[in-house]
Formats: structure tokens, sequence, C-alpha cells
């Protein structure tokens, strides 16, 4: 089937010299397990599948809207140092900068304040504004986009976190609805891997 | 033979009105995809296993060793501001301070430093030492863990790493032998999921 697929059932019996009858339950199985699957009048065929492609298959079924935490904002006015607060008191690494109605304006992250607070300068005085990431360097996620592919855009672009959005317009104007972060993808892995989620 | 097994070949067969020799290549596939297997001489049961199952024996079967990170460590006398320094030249989130010999004395993270900086002291004056997370409130792993409790320690503890350590001695003494990172898992997470690790 792997090499020669789609075969009816009479030419995989004529093949193996069997009859028809002694193959069927073989082949019912191997169709219940996913590895082959049948085609009315075509005939089975191999469809590439095991254990390991169906565990792909679990993660990436998983939306981030199913693991995501609650964005946390302040806006567009706030100084460094009461950002520096905010995070304090939600407990988060990342928080979001808006305009009014929500509007994304940019990401402020502990590294970020990190790197102002050596500095000399009064963090009361810093507007939050110079020093976040601005929405051109953002990258985002949004609620149905499968983990997988989050967590891919995470490694490879470097960073803690991604704001879940929704897209107000074609011209990058997003409202921020969620967080993702290495947190929640951490907890996914641990609840995947001792059986709660599937 | 979920609820009857160990049973042999024959009451199977006896049980379903069917020959021993009709049973054979359904009880062979279902042994090979290894949802029921054979003792000699005492029959066939059920192993509890589906493919969900060996998702999870898969990703319980990794390592710590395979995945982490290499640490980054300073000498216990280092000031705030020169861990800040070495934070942002080896672009990591958590430092390890060291006494002689490379033995863990404690644990800087970025939120600790950003706390610190909220003061108006000089962090040039500031001692790693003051700042610190000391051992006995440290959560460690080792390299022979498996990535799933060490995961799950991170998740339990809200912690953004663990030092993987060696002990020494019985007596909490250890050596720092690397760093387990939420990065660490979310890359694991990507690798899984688009089916690179196995």
């Amino acid at each position: 089937m792997r090499t020669e697929g789609p075969i009816t059932g009479e030419q995989i019996a004529e093949r193996l010299n069997v009859t028809r009858a002694a193959l069927r339950p073989d082949l019912a199985i191997l169709v219940m397990a996913g590895i082959i699957d049948a085609r009315p009048k075509v005939g089975y065929y191999y469809t590439g599948k095991n254990t390991f492609n169906m565990l792909v298959e679990e993660i990436s079924r998983i939306k981030v809207r199913d693991v995501q935490s609650v964005p946390v904002v302040v806006p567009t006015n706030t100084s460094a140092y009461d950002v520096i607060v905010t995070m304090f008191l939600e407990d988060v690494g990342t928080v979001y900068v808006v305009e009014q109605g929500g509007i994304l304006a940019g990401v402020v992250s502990r590294k970020d304040l990190l790197k102002i607070a050596m500095g000399s300068g009064d963090l009361h005085k810093v507007p939050v504004k110079v020093i976040m990431t601005p929405m051109t360097k953002i990258i985002v996620t949004t609620a149905d986009e499968s983990v997988l592919e989050a967590a891919k855009k995470i490694i490879d672009n470097e960073v803690d976190s991604l704001p879940v959005v929704r897209p107000l317009a074609a011209d990058r104007t997003y409202e921020v609805v969620g967080r993702l972060t290495k947190t929640n993808i951490t907890r996914l892995f641990v609840e995947l891997g001792e059986g709660k989620r599937r």
C-alpha cells in the first residue's frame, strides 16, 4: 500500500496469495488504527500516520485561545516607574501599552525596564512610550492560531510572549485581547505529559 | 482482555466463536501496536495504552540533559550593576551566584534586579548577595530528571528557570552544571509538534 496504493482488497489478496476473507479483519484493524484508509471503489492507501504523527496532530489542534492569559495593559502616558509597579502588582513580565479603545501601541518587558533603570534618569519622568517596543517591531498572534505556530514565533523571534490580538483594520491596527507566554506553553507541556489534555 | 485478561488465545476463540487461526492475525496486530501484550503460558492482556498514553510516554522519556542550556554564573562579590551587565551581555534572564569551585550560592532574576533598581540606592554598591534568592529557597533539577518533572517544578513554584545541579554532599551543596528555562521547554514543544524529536 505504501508504494502502490491505492490498491483494492482483491489485488492485495492476490498479491499475498490469501483469500479476501482472511485479509478482511487485518485491513479493518489497520483502518481503525488510522494507519491505512479506504476510499470506496478506489481501494486502500497508506495514510503515512503512526503514533508519532498522531502526537504531532494532537499538538497542532490546540489553539492559542485554549491556553492564553489575560493581558495587562497601561495607557500610553504611563511613566516607566508606574509600569514597573504594575508588573509587580500583576506579577507579569510583559505589559501592553494601549491607546484609547484598547488599541495596541507597544510592548514593554522587564528587560526594557531594566535597561532604562541602569541609567541615571528619574524613572518617574521617563514615559513608557520612549522605552516600549513599537508596533512596527511587534510579533503578534491571534486566538485561533495554533499554539504550535505561536510557539515557533516566540522561539524564532526570541521574545518572552506574544500579544493575542484581534485585527481591526488592514494597517496593523489591533485590539489586544490576550497574552501568550512561555509559562502558558510550559503549563501546556506539563498537561500533555500528564495526560490531562486531549 | 480489558476485564478478564490475562486470557489465552484458546479462551478468546471460544468466547468469540471463531477459530484460533482466524484470531491470530488480529492479535498479532494488536500486540504490534502495543495495545495488548502476550505473556508465554499466561495469555493475552490489555496494556491500557492508546496513542495518547504513548504521547505521554514519549514526553516522559526526555531528560533535562537533552534540552538544558549553559549556566551563566557570577562570583558572590559581584555588584547588582555588574549582574545586570552580565545579563545583557549573555542575553539571559537568570544568573547563578557561585562560591569557589562553582558551588551554587544563589539565583538572581531580572525581577530581583528590577525591584532593587526601583530604589534610590547606587546599583554599583549593592552586592548581589543581598538581592539573590538564597539556597534555602531554591528549587533545583538534575540532568537525568525528566523534563516533565522539571517543568512541573517550574509551574508549581512559579519560577522562570531551574539550575541544573550535581549534588556534592547531603547538605544541599551543589555544583551548578546547567540551566533549564521555559525557553528550553517552549523549544522542545515546537520540536515535538514539528515531529523533529522522537
